[in-house]
């Protein structure tokens, strides 16, 4: 096997070292930091929120590889190239993402919101039980993760529906699709969990004309993108009661600034962006394995549509 | 069938309230509060920390039901008595003890606790995610119970191991049992759920001796009874390091006193019993099916063995 240059492009320094040390496991491969000299002739490339300049600066790259699910963080320039672009998705992952939508489901099932902020108070106050047959929790896209997360959630007794854009079938879920039953969807829920890719038909979609179909006092779990969510209209729905609290993991500016007032609400919790976080070795993993089937003129695994953008 | 009259004692008037309306809407149940004058002459008793003069009260009492899944609150008469003692054993009440002990063990294992706290800071800071494969928790008390919440959390991922007084074996669950294999379940755990009986041999058990065989930095979540816990030894042990955390549900004196210093320790959740609530239609249901079992001669459901106390 000849040997294999790999550009790791990632904003974060310490994340961009955790995947260069896990691809140098490999034999034949040298993998490097966009500033290094032998960047510019790499032939592939792992990604997480990349210089935009990635294809003028290595313009010999054959793959692509997003270190993540996502992949809106690639720029333009990716999209309009030919170059394939993947992304990684595996069982760790999107167990990590169904762990951290489930915490969230039990935290407002079962009162917890309420035992801590009475804690605090010193106030003892039991809420009757809610059983988890009696809690409509809807998942916003079908994929890979909000399939799986619908799916085991359904497997813990919850009423689950699901929404995607196209047509599924998934075990013990209620699938709703399309632009004309999203009303049925939404209008039926105790706690919604938005984890649809981030596209220009998605942007924005957690905003006031989808709210206010909402239940008076469901719930949000947004382990999307933040990019989803028009931030005042969620603070809104918390003020009006439309929404009775919300778990966000995501924002439209990240880290969520100091002076946001979604900080200090009492009825939400932040978390930094760490519903799942892909493992280094899995990327690295991932990203060999593909390269050896593009050598091969096999398929690659989890290879991105650019047009539909997932 | 001839009428039957049940007599409910239960300290909390609403909870009373509502298993009488439960029972009621059973053909031939006279259901009374002990200050009715029919009391006196009740067949069947339905509790949850009745007045322990009970049985004079009631001196024709065939049988009494303890409206949960512990005993320990009936008062000492009871069990010298020969009136056969039930307790209340259902499917959505284990179910609700599972949901409370996982979302404490995720609470703990995905860093919500320091999430929160970085909260009330504005301070974005992610934690490395820590898979559910490496994380050990161990369940004590593998009756109906503990035996469910154990299996259940092995089948999300956990890696999960049980101790009990006799021995037991679990799909999934590494199993200790009695007093010499007690170190070696302590001594590999990252979160400890207590769900024992209280009894003579458990009440206590959550102290220093104990604690301190757990790892350093473990988690202690405690569903079972306060009495299991000595809560200096636990704040000790909170403060020591020994314990990274912890989520009580349970307390030796009910409610936990305004002065108590656990309302108020930073790495502490208090909830105020109610990890899990058997509804009264659940009460009503099996104290009425046990009537006629016992009616037809038929082994009663949930009997205690009040040797063992459980």
């Amino acid at each position: 096997m000849p040997n294999l240059t790999i550009v790791v492009d990632c904003n974060d320094p310490n994340y961009a070292r955790e995947i260069c040390d896990a691809l140098r496991l490999f034999p034949h491969v040298t993998a490097v930091l966009p500033d290094h000299p032998a960047a510019g002739r790499a032939e592939y490339a792992s990604c997480w929120f990349p210089d935009p300049q990635l294809l003028a600066r290595s313009p010999g790259l054959k793959l692509i590889q997003a270190a993540s699910a996502g992949v809106d963080h690639l720029p333009e320039s990716v999209f309009a190239s030919q170059v394939p672009l993947c992304r990684v998705v595996d069982e760790d992952f999107r167990h990590g993402m169904f762990e951290y939508a489930l915490w969230g489901v039990l935290w407002f099932q079962r009162h917890f919101d309420r035992a801590l902020a009475h804690q605090r108070e010193r106030v003892w106050q039991a809420y009757p039980q809610r059983a988890a047959a009696d809690f409509r929790v809807g998942v916003m896209g079908l994929g890979e993760i909000g399939g799986y997360i619908a799916t085991r959630l359904a497997g813990l007794g919850y009423r689950v529906s699901g929404w995607a854009r196209s047509e599924k079938r998934l075990a013990g879920v209620h699938c709703y699709h399309g632009d004309a039953q999203a009303a049925g969807f939404l209008g039926e829920l105790d706690a919604l969990i938005n984890v649809l890719p981030l596209t220009e038909q998605t942007r924005g979609i957690l905003a006031r004309p989808l709210l206010d179909q909402l239940p008076e006092g469901a719930v949000l779990i947004n382990c999307g993108r933040g990019e989803h969510m028009v931030n005042h209209d969620v603070l809104q729905a918390l003020d009006s009661g439309r929404l009775a609290g919300a778990l966000l993991d995501v924002f439209p500016v990240e880290p969520l600034p100091d002076a946001d007032p979604l900080w200090s609400h009492p009825r939400v919790v932040i978390t930094p962006h760490i519903a799942s976080i892909a493992p280094a070795q899995v990327i690295a993993r991932q990203l060999l394995e593909n390269i050896q089937r593009q050598q091969q003129a096999l398929p690659l695994k989890n290879l991105v549509d650019k047009q539909m953008g997932y």
